[in-house]
């Protein structure tokens, strides 16, 4: 059992040391998967949990008691830094993160001031309050990138194809970067926040990201989500930076400044290896939808994920997405022992 | 001008000889962003349009006499042949294919008979009524890749994530193969009877296989995909094989049996000419999101599109994915004289 956070295997494995075991953790690991989630949530609205700290505490440990994983992450949602400088939105059930006034002009832009810690006090307090419950579990603190949370501002919701994000990049690249800007500075603030009250490592989510080519990544994403994690570069924790459908985009993610390049199923992992370049972890990187499957199934599809991940310079096990909620929770328990089993040596 | 076929520059890509110029056509382009289309679909139920031969033979011809385009793909959806042997059926505006009874279960399986002549008679009289009016403009013929006609059959209507389809993939691999071959014995007679009527070309449209783990896509859907293809291997005509976020399953898809491999937009073509190995064109690959730019911003990125598609066996330009319904069609006809204009030598 790990008793202090300079023993977590998550920490060694992200920083390429032996971990002594492969550590473990799923993304939405805390959410509705569990039971005891779906009951503390009952009649409470998912923006007004995440600004609740005694809710984000529960939240966050209930799948660290349930499964043994090996970090948490806090419960939130990355449009949260958002919502605490102003922006009317809101987490619609079964679509996402809604926003009143979609962004499209200049004029907008105001909205998005700095984000102060007063703004999100309870969200950092319950930060403070996890890195000691937690003991030697590290906390995961995360952000979304400038692109992911742009696509939602312009949009206005999820989108399939991005097509109001990608005309204004294409058509007034000015204004997408003065935007882009915003978005960074407010998510590095956030960040800075997070890891100052406790947090060990944090995590940048471009969920989206895979939605452009790889040219476009570079000039119209990849400066800004550089920028975010430039802002917590001096604090000496592990950072991961992940997202969807990024084969292509694996290598800029990494040179982007990430110490761990989150990988979703669409590619293996010791093919991933050569597209991060030398000197960097990976997370990842069973299909979600495994779970759906079988024990024996599940177990022979994690075994071949950590088979690739040993070519890695550290492997932080994960699946490629997202938790889904109708996945039986058992099944995620019994895949920490799978990968909590297997031979390093 | 081509006036036979035999010097058109869409088949002359497509075999890897030198064309007179780079062909171009468009996804979708039969649809939704032609007001002469929205015209004549007034009242007009989706898949009614698809069995109604005038509607078929018109509304195809309606992209080549606006843009000028290298070559015309029939206007159809990929569950026709589905409908057409009885499936329960419909497309649903802003949803899309809707299945009354999604398929689950071993007993549904016999529903999904052999594809008879008679089932798609007026389909085929549109395919060969168009070969007689297109002159030297190639027609292709094409038909939905098992995977993707599974996911629509096991989900019952669009899906994000494909969880049963994948669910019964890994918990039932027999049903799952029975399922794949019914269909793909299906997509074959349906591919056979539109080149036998006169279709030039074929494109199989996986266009949700990118979903897949490469080792998933190798023994679940490749071997179905392949089958569909082989059904027409004797006929002597160009097989184009395409999908979305395929960018790790370009070489599989060309081993597959195709002679032309279609890209999104995510992986530049002088990239994918190493995925998909010697001796195939491709087609693609301009994210078609580019078209809300302003013509100087398209004409860009077309140009660069072009310069890499010089490193490939043969160029077929097109977008990355359809034509999106609210493009400006007057765009995609000055695209199409870009491409017209670019110099091969």
């Amino acid at each position: 059992m790990t008793t202090t956070l300079s023993e977590s295997p998550f920490l060694a494995a992200c920083r390429g040391q032996t971990p002594a075991h492969v550590p473990v953790w799923f993304m939405r690991q805390a959410g509705r998967s569990l039971p005891e989630y779906r009951a503390i949530r009952e009649g409470v609205a998912m923006l007004d949990s995440c600004f609740t700290t005694d809710l984000v505490v529960e939240i966050t440990m209930q799948p660290v008691r349930r499964h043994g994983v090996d970090a948490a992450i806090f419960f939130s949602d990355i449009v949260v830094p958002l919502k605490a400088i102003g922006v009317d939105l809101d987490i619609v059930a079964g679509v996402g993160p809604v926003v009143a006034e979609p962004i499209r002009t200049r004029a907008q832009l105001d909205q998005l001031r700095d984000l102060e810690p007063d703004d999100v006090a309870p969200v950092i307090a319950a930060v403070a309050a996890l890195t000691g419950e937690l003991g030697g579990t590290p906390l995961i603190g995360f952000a979304g990138a400038p692109f992911t949370l742009a696509s939602y501002l312009v949009e206005g919701r999820p989108s399939r194809d991005y097509r109001n994000t990608k005309a204004m990049m294409h058509t007034d690249p000015e204004l997408w970067h003065d935007l882009l800007g915003r978005i960074s500075a407010i998510a590095g603030q956030f960040l800075r926040m997070q890891v100052q009250a406790g947090a060990s490592a944090v995590q940048l989510f471009d969920s989206w990201a895979g939605a452009l080519s790889l040219a476009d990544y570079r000039t119209f994403a990849m400066p800004h989500s550089a920028a975010v994690l430039e802002a917590v570069a001096d604090l000496d924790v592990p950072r991961i930076h992940f997202g969807v459908g990024t084969g292509e985009l694996l290598g800029a993610m990494g040179e982007a400044g990430a110490d761990v390049v989150g990988v979703d199923w669409r590619v293996p992992l010791d093919e991933a290896v050569h597209r991060v370049g030398p000197g960097k972890a990976l997370q990842g990187n069973l299909d979600p939808t495994t779970l759906f499957a079988p024990p024996e199934v599940v177990e022979r599809e994690a075994r071949r994920v950590l088979d690739q991940g040993r070519a890695a310079h550290g492997h932080v096990f994960n699946l490629g997405h997202g938790v889904m909620p109708e996945i039986d929770p058992d099944a995620l328990t019994r895949l920490v022992d799978v990968v909590h089993a297997y031979e390093l040596d």
